[in-house]
């Protein structure tokens, strides 16, 4: 008996430690540039303590993706199309704070803080991102709502729809939605 | 012990299997299409994987179960009540974005664009959601705070308290405020 | 074999009960009244059921935690830090509405209802927490680069980075992000 439960103590703890590096999964909804510093912080601190982390991301939470600039691309955008793309944000610093804004001072004052006090940017905080091996989804139902293409977006990304979510949700131990 | 082993097997299993299966919470405390649009693509997603999801609705959240139009209430609404109930929207159809609104008209681009390109309404996504069998339940506390009754919500709603939501949350694998 | 799968159903138990009550947390980035209110209504009614809660504020949600009126700190706050220092609210009584606030008057009428229906005020909410035992972090990094310090919050919390988050994150069984 003390075999056995000593079976059962030791699976207990696969199946405990499995659990506890079950990972972190994100619905990256938001595009406001303190909201995603949050996420990308949180993000890069649970990776760089081996916590597996997904990125799931959806409507403004996309534009972090975009590549700077326009981009050209195969195919005819409709006019609502064209002006999504052009009045979003393209890419990481591209974002405003979604408080205390004041028609771009207040990012800017922000920026520059961070700057001074070597916190990394948000462009840093996305490479490191991915540098460190961290899963980014693009939800393919709002990138088709939106107009944003393939092309558009930064590379080494999945893209994948609500389904694939839920799975990675299921097996994470925390989900955190980022609006 | 290769039977006990097995059967610590596939008790683990059914644990694991329980675990899978848990469910997912969602706190609805906003009042926002783009916002409410994610969070019932998720829950419908969630619930079409067989996965048991139940919504509390709080706040601004609880305006997308409120009946379309005026409705007779027994008793009186106090000054305060009925201000909160004129200026907060009725009903899904009524929701706007929380980006890029532009007076009404960016959402009017947006629905257009959903119409297009066959993504369910926010009305739809609702309907759908009950007839899945996801379980809406009505905060009565901040009901009361905002002078929302009863017979201004949507049938086949609950209605309950913080401490169901906790018992319910406990109970899940993922835990997703949608604000 | 009886015994062992008795043993085996005990300790799955165990496991289980250990599972549910393994806690929240939340990370409160939030600095709006309505938010704020939902966020510590769930951490209270949690707390009450004996389900353990860790609290992790930054970026606006470390507002909540500020000392009411202007303290006297040791050394210098550059420009921009005594700018965002009297820009965001101090303390719970500041915070306003994230919705309807109308120049405040929105928050006013929302507050006064509360009063009259006999809902807790926000600082009353933070009081209880602290006296249930629900655990504060002030996150550093943002505290830092907010220019916010430690003796402008309020007593009894502790000040941590995102390692430790993550860590409270893994053992809970909810985290919910206050966006």
């Amino acid at each position: 008996m003390t075999d056995n439960a000593t079976v059962v103590a030791s699976e207990k703890q696969t199946a405990e430690e499995q659990h506890r590096t079950k990972g972190v999964t994100m619905v990256v909804f938001s595009g406001d540039l303190d909201k995603l510093l949050a996420a990308f912080i949180i993000a890069n601190g649970a990776a760089a303590m081996d916590v597996p982390v997904t990125m799931f991301f959806t409507f403004w939470g996309l534009n972090v993706l975009r590549r700077d600039g326009p981009v050209q691309i195969a195919g005819e955008k409709s006019f609502v199309e064209k002006m999504f793309g052009r009045m979003m944000p393209r890419g990481p610093n591209k974002m405003m704070l979604s408080k205390m804004n004041i028609g771009g001072l207040g990012t800017m004052f922000m920026k520059r803080e961070m700057k001074k006090k070597n916190v990394y940017s948000l462009q840093e905080l996305v490479k490191q991102a991915q540098e460190q091996g961290i899963k980014f989804i693009a939800c393919t139902m709002t990138m088709d709502l939106m107009g944003i293409k393939k092309e558009e977006l930064i590379p080494d990304i999945d893209f994948a729809g609500v389904a694939t979510f839920v799975d990675v949700a299921k097996s994470g131990h925390s989900t955190l939605f980022i609006s």
